[in-house]
């Protein structure tokens, strides 16, 4: 029977255990041999007698030993007078020494050796920050009645543009990568109404930046019956709420990653994209919001707010995709603590957002058009024939809810969290312009 | 405040309530008219006075009346004195009629009209029943120390073999979409040593027929230190019970698919390969089981031992992919109810398996090759050059347990819930040959 090596510290002394895991580290003394352990849940310290030989770092092992309490050992247990079984033949050097506290390599290292490298326990640590939030994303939506589901990634037109997808041949046509599940769980919000999907999405991105990967994760949620673009975000509060306490129940990663965990306020701060641009020092008629412009605002939320995390509404029509809600500002006046003059419904601006997470785009989101009529319309303005998007057009036809969502980067959100310089720190295996292996 | 249709019975009566949903039957009657409302939750009988309008079915509307207690109604309350909001244009004719008990469409209708078709309550169960599979496979595997992982699915080499590879233009150069995530799930097994994925897995499969599906998504697992491939089936046979007990929580949903659920034997009724052929009277020379052969098993292990489910141990090495280990079956002696004499350590048969339900494979797995020097032998035999699995390789090289996984396609574990007689009837957008739309 097996013991887990944070099971240790309650193995009664004196009784044989059985350990399996890596070698982590040996030190070979003159008197005696120290082998610290390693398993999917910590390390254990094991001593031999002198001149007992054990595997070099990294190999597997099977540890028979006695439990024995010493204040010196983490936990106050170790395995004294211990017999190691090598599972395998002797592993080969790791490109850095595993056990050491930090692992001080290049990000072209780490990337090349992945398979070996991320199984250092900080390093490790992102990843089971990135499972804790998708554990605490999935319940949260579980407890307020939305559906998982799964839509293709194989898809017969680039979904939202044309300009960065990946062509696939599929059996001898062009095919093509899901940018987004957008249309898809749109559609599903016709079935089950509150729907969320955690899959990959593909861009073919072709700069290369720290923060855009061409394969990431995204955590998409759509919901109907929403009043405006308000809904979706009161439910995305919810969410990150739940990822957060999510992540802070696995402490121990928490503590290895070195991740500084955010307080999500009970009203996430907001403001119209016109006093954003005002707020960053930006020209009033910048179409979009720069890096620079993202970090001025995390920096004003924080300052302002005391908060990680900010809101810009009411982001440019022109910039948003064809199913953009126009703004509605009306019901939104009283709600809103905008300083500008953007009355409702004005046709510059939309019913969405972009959600900053310690000045970077996180999450964007906002109201969908709901009927037939508006989306063949919208088309028809960007130059796009309705026909091409004939099966999305059928749910709307059939009757949809007033509905919106929002998709959360799963990559930028661990990499903000352990405010990593490069998504691809948080990334085992990352995918962009240069890299496809390992 | 909405109340959702399944809220209505604890509503007081008497009380105004407002309900949003689809219009999903509308009866005009001469001296009254009756709206049947759905929601994500249910539906809902509302009452309007006679003459009164109401939008066609698949209309979203908001209700607006009195809850009030009625023996007719289900759950025992209806919607009385009711005012009726469109929240869009009227509804186009569904190509079915979604308020009759039974979806009575062909098979090409369903899939063209998926949009709207998928909101039958009947057929939106399907999904319902593989959303609550993901959440029971899920938590399952939490409670055994597994983390989720998420890994590529464009990679640069063809992950098993060859064949059924869909290519992808990225950037320039030729990339593949992963046909199953086995060698990274591997790769972590190394990092986190109990790791599962649930995502999209690619097969360029050429032929038509009710089981494949060109996109589908995989339930994966890997573990490390296994003592052979038993252990994995421990591990499957835990994950089945947590799939079937979260489904079972969806009692509606099993009801109105009309599924029949499985009970999952403590021991899963195991039969060695060449036993197998003999069962299903095949010739024992056959490499493979045919879809014949797999029926017979399933009615043997119903007839013999009560289980919908049994696992077919020892398939011949000559038929499985390049990291599955030897039969080790000296251990497994014991365990096993074999009859026929496939001593210990014989390299014909190997460690892994299928798991059949209900006569249809659902799951193959296995113990893996978990040194180098294997790896390496096992490619060069097969004509390949460890070359090109360098990045795989790293991690064998520096150090991995005895390990094993399975996969699970969860269409087909849907399929035989509600005894589909096709795949199709249970995916919402699938991918065939000739399929690549909606």
């Amino acid at each position: 029977m097996r013991t887990l090596c944070h099971d240790l510290p309650a193995a009664t002394p004196g009784t044989e255990v059985v350990l399996e895991g890596w070698v982590h580290r040996r030190r070979e003394l003159a008197r005696v041999t120290f082998l610290v352990l390693r398993d999917r849940s910590g390390l254990a310290q094991v001593v031999l007698p002198a001149g007992r030989s054990v595997p070099p770092e990294e190999t597997t092992v099977r540890v028979t030993g006695t439990a024995t309490a010493t204040a010196q050992a983490p936990g106050g247990v170790e395995v004294t007078a211990a017999t190691v079984e090598a599972l395998t033949d002797d592993a080969l050097t790791p490109p850095a020494e595993l056990w050491r506290p930090t692992l001080d390599v290049s990000l072209p290292t780490l990337l090349d050796h992945a398979p070996v490298l991320w199984r250092h326990p900080a390093q490790r640590a992102h990843w089971e920050l990135a499972a804790a939030s998708l554990r605490g994303f999935r319940g949260t939506l579980d407890g307020l009645g939305f559906t998982e589901i799964a839509t293709p990634k194989l898809v017969g037109t680039a979904t939202e543009s044309g300009s960065t997808v990946f062509e696939v041949d599929y059996f001898g046509r062009p095919a093509y990568l899901a940018q987004s599940p957008q249309l898809y769980k749109q559609q599903m919000v016709g079935v089950l109404e509150r729907v969320y999907e955690v899959g990959p999405v593909f861009r073919a991105e072709p700069h290369d930046t720290v923060r855009h990967l061409a394969e990431y994760r995204s955590l998409d949620v759509e919901l109907g019956f929403v009043r405006d673009h308000r809904d979706v975000l009161a439910v995305l509060r919810e969410v990150l709420a739940g990822m957060v306490a999510a992540v802070a129940e696995r402490e121990d990663a928490v503590v290895r990653a070195g991740a500084r965990l955010p307080v999500v306020p009970d009203e996430v701060p907001v403001v119209h994209f016109a006093d954003a641009l005002a707020l960053a020092g930006a020209p009033d008629d910048e179409p979009d919001l720069a890096p620079e412009h993202e970090r001025a605002l995390g920096a004003w939320a924080l300052a302002e707010h005391g908060s990680d995390f900010v809101a810009v509404e009411g982001y440019p029509m022109a910039k948003r995709p064809f199913y953009t809600h126009p703004w509605t500002g009306a019901g939104l006046e009283a709600r809103s603590a905008r300083t500008s003059t953007t009355e409702g419904g004005d046709e510059r601006w939309s019913n969405s957002f972009d959600l900053l997470f310690r000045g970077l785009e996180l999450v964007t989101g906002g109201q969908r058009l709901h009927r037939a009529a508006d989306y063949e319309a919208a088309l028809l303005a960007r130059g796009e024939d309705p026909a091409t998007h004939a099966a999305y057009l059928q749910a709307f036809r059939h009757g949809m809810p007033p509905h919106g969502g929002f998709a959360i980067g799963l990559e930028r959100w661990v990499g903000r969290l352990v405010e990593a310089a490069n998504i691809r720190e948080v990334t085992p295996f990352p995918r962009d312009l240069h890299r496809l292996a390992p």
